[in-house]
């Protein structure tokens, strides 16, 4: 495991996320199939890890692609709700509510073939903090080994999609 | 539905792979788990056809952005798959084995939030084939909409990945 911090002091920014929108397949608390991600920060970085299930696979004994793709997705759209809640001076635990963003371009770059079997570590860097848009790069670890880099535009959710809660 | 052709006449690529290759969670006939995928040609466009479950939710009333990710990186190795088979002089059906492709990078745009209820339509281009990779541009409708834009480069499965098994 790559956690610096013990989790009994970590807060996951999902936890925080209105009801209505914690349903995200790949993120949300109350998807009881989904894969549940969570993510903190750790310093100036953000960091997820999640442990794949068996069925995960692509060829027998490595990730499939698609796995690491959310992975990246849902810690990056998590990643630029953390960036835009400390922009405006919250840290999680502040009444203000967090913002909830969604991905408008993702992209993967993989690597090397990422075994499955172990915790998989996504650390993200905040590169650029819009008004509504972060700019998130990651790097997504096996036991210490890079197996793949991410870099996702995220933006605050629309009103298309939230009906306007918030 | 978008396909032009009738189920009864199609072949899919992904139950033309090796057995030892068909695990995959987002095309494996055998993970019955997964999504199981299948990709087929028509004329010189490759189509693919989901249907979500109702857990592959973002936020509510649309799909996660993990899903489009997935169907854009199985859509395209399958379409790489195709296109490298045809380049050798194949078609489906034909005794030669089937190459398997794995994905090097993936780049997905998402134009607007896809809903979540109805098949999920992906249509591809064969963009470049070289001697082990493929470049494949993809679309994801629904309901005839376009709601994302892909790119994947496909390459043949490592040994490193397969064991030298063919």
């Amino acid at each position: 495991m790559q956690h610096e911090i013990s989790a009994d002091h970590v807060l996951f920014v999902q936890d925080f996320y209105p009801d209505d929108f914690s349903w995200c397949y790949g993120c949300g608390r109350l998807n009881e199939h989904g894969l549940q991600l969570k993510t903190y920060w750790n310093g100036d970085e953000t960091v997820s890890v999640y442990v794949p299930r068996p069925e995960h696979t692509a060829i027998p004994g490595f990730v499939y692609g698609g796995l690491i793709a959310s992975l990246v997705d849902c810690h990056s759209t998590g990643s630029a709700s953390l960036a835009l809640y400390r922009r405006d001076g919250h840290e999680l635990g502040d009444p203000d509510p967090v913002p909830r963003c969604v991905t408008a371009s993702l992209k993967v770059d993989f690597v090397k073939p990422t075994p499955l079997g172990q915790p998989i570590t996504t650390r993200g860097k905040i590169i650029e903090v819009g008004r509504k848009k972060v700019v998130v790069q990651s790097e997504v670890f096996v036991e210490g080994v890079l197996c793949a880099r991410g870099e996702v535009v995220a933006v605050l959710a629309p009103d298309t999609m939230t009906g306007g809660r918030k």
